[in-house]
């Protein structure tokens, strides 16, 4: 079975870490899984070209995340940062560990001898040893895109960075809408198109549905390969009772006007999703839904509650092949 | 008193914080020292730029060096390095610490943004704390020069970057001559001429004749200079014995001609040279000069001993002022 997933950072990483847990036990495989990964998050820091999204794919499906957080990498120190600061080189509020630099630096030397980002991450991957367990990571896009948030100020308007908005203001800025940069002049990664439209199932994982899989959606090309893929589409919805398990799903819901619900964030995949799955507590939120929904617990405690509902979501997909 | 003094890396490092050592307890202050620092070592590994005669200069000067190896920060640690091992990073030949990649990011971003080597030193060297104690450290230059090194490899020859031939392979490949690539694109930084034709008093630390002290001689304007100043121009001998104290003096005085002796490293400044501080066991060698020489112990075992050779270096020079 070939999977191709859309995915931010930390939600997604989970799932799919689940899903490969998953797919390693069912009978029926091999299968391989394309994730395509947001880098609208991606930000130049120091100099350096800095991917969280991508990176937290890589940490978590590659074993060296930092469980607690979510993010960056176990065992880490600061070292470098606080030479940073010692400094006086800005910015300050961002947080990175001294392996989590080891990455920025390979990267930003690779992208600076000419090398794609698509290239760049496969080289970042071969050391997680994704390509041994059937993962092929993409970004979204090979165009340096930046996801911008419109700040509202009153009488005026002024764009930050997403990374400044949801890092350093942790989301608690009034946002009126998010841009993003050099969008308009991207085009999706070798790929990333037809990893949708030739996937025996195409899963949507409980993602920021509009700074992560929003903007993967907004790559030119990938929203209309999304309608026209012959696999069935099933999402994992990113809130339990109303709210997002983790993030600011919620601002980011409102900030474009959509409520904070299964059924509002449903709404903004209406063109191509198939499925959809939900937390026990939404079940009846959804009742009048046209999509075929399944409630089970959506919360991924550990790998094996992340399995779980890998699991559902691949069992719904399989339900819905034409 | 205004001091001026060209320097390489370690020796040249260890004999100015001797000099400083020597002023702070000299009655008939204040003085003020300005270093013109090699950058002909400079390199950009893993897209970063480093400066390793500078660097040495900052951490020596600021009491940030690892004393053992008389280079790079004390308390080091090396996680950085071994994450960019693990992505098959290269080049592995360069030992690079955490709290040093802090100095090479800082100053990579900073060179990004527009900012002239210059400036960025003046701004590294804050955190150091020179401006407080009297000292400027000036780059040679702005331009981006780099020693490179002719192999000789019989029927032909091969140019290696310096820091190649000296870390990697241990000054150990026949080197038949130093060429430094963007040299003749180059003009002395802002303040180097001038700090030269100004001073009181002109200081060749022990550094390397060839590759430290003969490199900032080759920047247009600098030889000019030390001939045209009318401060006495004293310099310290990197020999003892015939031999260099530490690093690889020999082979580059021996891939340029010139004997591995005192006197010829004197004739290397003839045109400019008054004063001419040698060790002990070099005195008779020095017999027929007509420098004015002295003889003292020229191994710097502590700061005390630096200290007692720039003592002496000093007094050579002030009885040497016309």
């Amino acid at each position: 079975m070939r999977i191709t997933a859309l995915a931010g950072g930390v939600g997604g990483a989970r799932f799919l870490r689940g899903l490969l847990h998953h797919l390693s036990a069912r009978s029926d495989g091999p299968h391989s899984l394309t994730v395509i990964g947001n880098t609208g998050d991606d930000i130049t820091l120091f100099g350096l070209r800095v991917c969280p999204d991508l990176d937290t794919l890589l940490y978590t499906l590659g074993g060296g995340v930092h469980e607690g957080q979510g993010w960056g990498r176990a065992d880490e120190t600061f070292v470098v940062q606080s030479e940073l600061a010692a400094y006086g080189a800005q910015p300050q509020w961002f947080g990175l560990g001294d392996r989590d630099f080891g990455t920025h630096i390979a990267r930003s030397q690779w992208l600076g001898q000419g090398m794609t980002l698509s290239a760049v991450i496969a080289r970042l991957a071969e050391r997680w040893g994704l390509p041994g367990r059937g993962v092929t990571l993409l970004p979204m896009t090979d165009a340096p895109v930046e996801t911008h948030v419109v700040i509202d100020e009153g009488d005026s308007e002024r764009a930050i960075h997403f990374q400044q908005w949801w890092v350093q203001h942790q989301a608690a800025l009034p946002a009126k809408r998010f841009v993003v940069a050099g969008l308009n002049q991207a085009a999706a990664a070798p790929g990333v198109l037809d990893a949708i439209r030739t996937a025996d199932l195409v899963l949507l994982p409980p993602s920021n549905p509009v700074v992560s899989i929003g903007i993967i959606l907004s790559v030119p090309g990938v929203r209309d390969a999304m309608r026209g893929t012959t696999a069935p589409v099933v999402g994992v919805s990113p809130l339990v009772g109303g709210a997002p398990v983790r993030g600011h799903a919620d601002a980011c819901l409102s900030a474009i006007g959509v409520p904070v619900t299964p059924d509002g964030v449903a709404g903004l995949y209406a063109d191509f999703l198939d499925g959809w799955l939900v937390d026990k507590a939404d079940e009846a939120a959804m009742a009048d839904s046209d999509l075929s929904v399944r409630a089970i617990p959506l919360l991924m405690t550990d790998i094996e509650a992340a399995a779980e509902m890998a699991s559902e979501a691949v069992e719904l997909g399989l339900s819905l092949r034409r």
